[in-house]
């Protein structure tokens, strides 16, 4: 299959090193030239603008940064839907706001073609290793087009819905992730000010009712989970602008819908806060940190 | 084993209904006689005060609303201090700050007594049902000799660390508890707003990095989970008085050690909200209707 | 003078009218023919497009609801930078991001254009009354030409520094404002809920450290400012809808500048939750009615 | 008038060094012996206990650290109210939740005593200058037998209502000061990463809608007023950890109350972060620190 894919990041690039290792031809596109160079060895086609790309496409597959890069990659002059053939499946991989979505999904439908969202979570590991889980808005059918060639770029691919509804399960799972790791991080300093073993509590926490990913498999506190970032200074994992990013986006469509976030909302400034003090590049986790005593 | 038991409220009575079929001999003591008097049928023996119930007992277990009656329970003129023989092993399963919990241990260890603290979770229904779980802060010694004991009441017996460490388990993982309810009511609602179906957003976070026991166990949204008080109209549960209980106990724990709880303490305003709405005796999941469009 | 006079809302319309009433002469734009056909009988000329507004203008003024009218009448095809003379000075007093109020500047700049912005205070009846506050980010000699203009429409003409700066200026205050009635209507609903008259708590509050406008002017509470919305069921005033848009303007800016606004997200979203129970139409005070105990 | 005085800590000595000065006859207790001997050179007489130095005394006032201090000196064995003669006027300046205050005086009153209370604001500079406000709750009466004896303190007196007013007025005047100040901090520091010069952002705050005590009067930017503490390095003024104090009585009460009070309780939780980094004992204004970036 001949799939165009635009943005070749962090995250884009394994992912459409993945596909050229299933045997797929790609037309490629991104502003960095020695990433482009290096898929090229690869057996990938370098084209010359997303309208390029998209030309001779089967189908076409974007991961861009935000929101404003997406619209331009699509609506711009050399955008894709200036160069595609009706009809041709497209599927945006970002995470962006729902909102632009839905606008961009609507100019593509008015050239005659469609275009779902399937914002990704897993990390740049995940993309690496093709374990990477797809949130997926669009119709079934255009869903079960995408379907094999997302298998071969990650394990879960879970369809949400109608266009939009990708970002939207990202966002609401990603808010309540932020807020959970938050608490975590507030039960497990306060019952070690209080004089428990944090490992005890830790235990009790993920036999109970407080029980949750950021507890169970995720514990901020070093020393309860040898494989969190927790137990590597707070290194790898999914960094706090990221988590950021994604705050920001749930409560702006929050906003936008009159919706109140509250807890997301405080959960957003401490994450603002940790990035502040220059700690934004650490795993998200790390917002543990101003919880805890010093020395 | 001649056992007193001392409260026999909602929790107390249908505990020490428990201990009475598993067959030992209760001293009973209370202020309410028409429980005393039912559970006199079954076979128990009233005491006149905390004192006299302690008094010839091998054991004694206390069951009370809140630390003033601990106090006066155990300190008071006829308190159960004043009666116990020395080295009577002495449990008490109020849900009290960890403070108290400790000085009440230390009046009792002048006296020769040790008692230690194991706060229940479970509700009325696991009282009944004999499945509480027990967070028992307690020496290694004590915990081994009421653990039998406390089989007959419960399913989980968890030895959390020396006295006031039950207390201590207890009140983090309702403060993540608390604060996760709210978070999971602000990712449906907000998930809802936006245009995802409510049960396709919980299957996504469910198996996902915002999976937590308030999604996949007691989600808040109505159609979600069948045997949740959501579907229920909000009856039955975990009252939202009782929760509000827990986080003034965490709240207070933490500002006494100058521990901040920022989701706690905002977690806990918005309990206080619905109370001050008069909805304090619904399941504390329908904090979700706070955040619903109406009609 | 002859002033091309762009934006002719609830806010722009009465604006214009002062300036008509002072002797300038009018080149008006607006999509509402009816208000420019009311305008014009006052004397105003209509133009065709921002552009041709612009095209003889001595000086150009805009009034818009947000950034995107802004970039759209300065930047569009038929946009102000289109048709206006090189030199031309150009007063923006539409409430938007800084953000955006420094990139229009910047490409007026490259016309040749100086463009300041200058966001209002006051309210529909301070327009009508000609008693605004304007906040002004320009340079000097901007300020210094547009000042005797801006005092036909306002009382306090401030200059705040640079571009960007008035409309920094409106979004601190306002973010600080909206704390504040928030603050005030905690206070009051909890010295209410604990036993003293509301009328001499606001006295103490006002003579003492938690003296504030939304204490001493606008206080909430009925019954304690004849003249506050409180005392006439919370209409006219300055509208909850309005204070959401400042409040996501100065938590967008924030969030920009990873800059935390921890109690300014909070207010934020109990707004927004006011919004979502319906009442955001009503003055922003209204805020109280969320802490009040029904009947 | 011979006044009986308890309680010489930081407030209580000056206070009742301007009642000697006045001209009264103080009998004096406190567990300090050197502010005893300190105070008896300038005419007080000390007293062996409560009980002893309300025994002959004219009126009896108290000013002690906490809520367990005022129960044990009115209500112990060699309490006040053990040795008071009925009808003696009796006031309270201690700063403790209302529902004490009120406790504590029904018990005098049942002792033919009528107790009130008036907590303080002024500082020790205020004590020692004899500038407090005091917030009196009390019947007419026994406020017009104090207010000369009041005016020898302080030079605001307040008359809040009846007994525990005082408290509660104290309590919501200080809850909504601890907002403003967050919020005063928050606004300036946002100013400041925008862009806009503080001092002119400070002074379209303090004539506009944003103005209020912690800005005009006790702005925490440095160099804006060079009389706060801001200007010395956050040495002096009101400690953060009385601050904590204040907010731990006001939230406790609106607890008690199910009145919620959410930007209060996030409020506490700053200055409770505040205190865990070791900061507790500057100034409360210094919260500002936490918005400010490095170097």
């Amino acid at each position: 299959m001949r799939i165009a894919f635009i943005g070749l990041g962090n995250m884009g690039a394994p992912m459409a090193r993945n596909l050229l290792k299933a045997g797929h031809q790609l037309n490629l596109f991104d502003l960095n030239q020695a990433v482009l160079a290096e898929l090229a060895e690869l057996g990938g086609q370098i084209s010359a603008s997303p309208k390029a790309a998209a030309a001779d496409a089967e189908a076409v597959i974007t991961m861009l940064p935000a929101a404003a890069h997406v619209r331009s990659v699509y609506l711009g002059d050399d955008g894709v839907l200036s160069g595609i053939r009706a009809g041709t499946p497209t599927l945006d991989c970002s995470t962006i706001d729902p909102q632009t979505a839905r606008e961009v999904s609507e100019a593509a439908a008015a050239k005659g073609v469609e275009l779902g969202d399937a914002p990704v979570s897993g990390g740049t590991g995940g993309a690496a290793a093709g374990t990477l889980t797809f949130m997926v808005g669009a119709s079934a059918e255009l869903f079960a087009t995408f379907k094999p060639v997302l298998e071969q770029m990650g394990r879960n691919i879970v369809h949400c819905g109608g266009v939009g509804t990708g970002q939207i399960a990202k966002i609401c799972n990603n808010l309540l992730l932020g807020i959970s790791m938050v608490g975590v991080s507030e039960a497990m300093a306060l019952g070690d000010a209080l004089g428990i073993d944090t490992q005890v509590l830790a235990g009790i926490i993920n036999s109970s009712t407080g029980r949750c990913w950021s507890s169970d498999t995720y514990n901020p506190w070093p020393g309860v989970i040898d494989t969190a970032p927790a137990a590597r200074g707070y290194t790898g994992g999914f960094g706090a602008e990221l988590m950021l990013k994604d705050l920001g986006l749930a409560t702006e469509a929050a906003r936008q819908a009159r919706q109140p976030v509250i807890l997301g909302a405080v959960a957003q400034q401490l994450y603002q806060a940790m990035s502040l003090r220059g700690e934004g590049g650490k795993d998200f986790s790390a917002i543990v940190e101003g919880y805890r005593r010093k020395g």
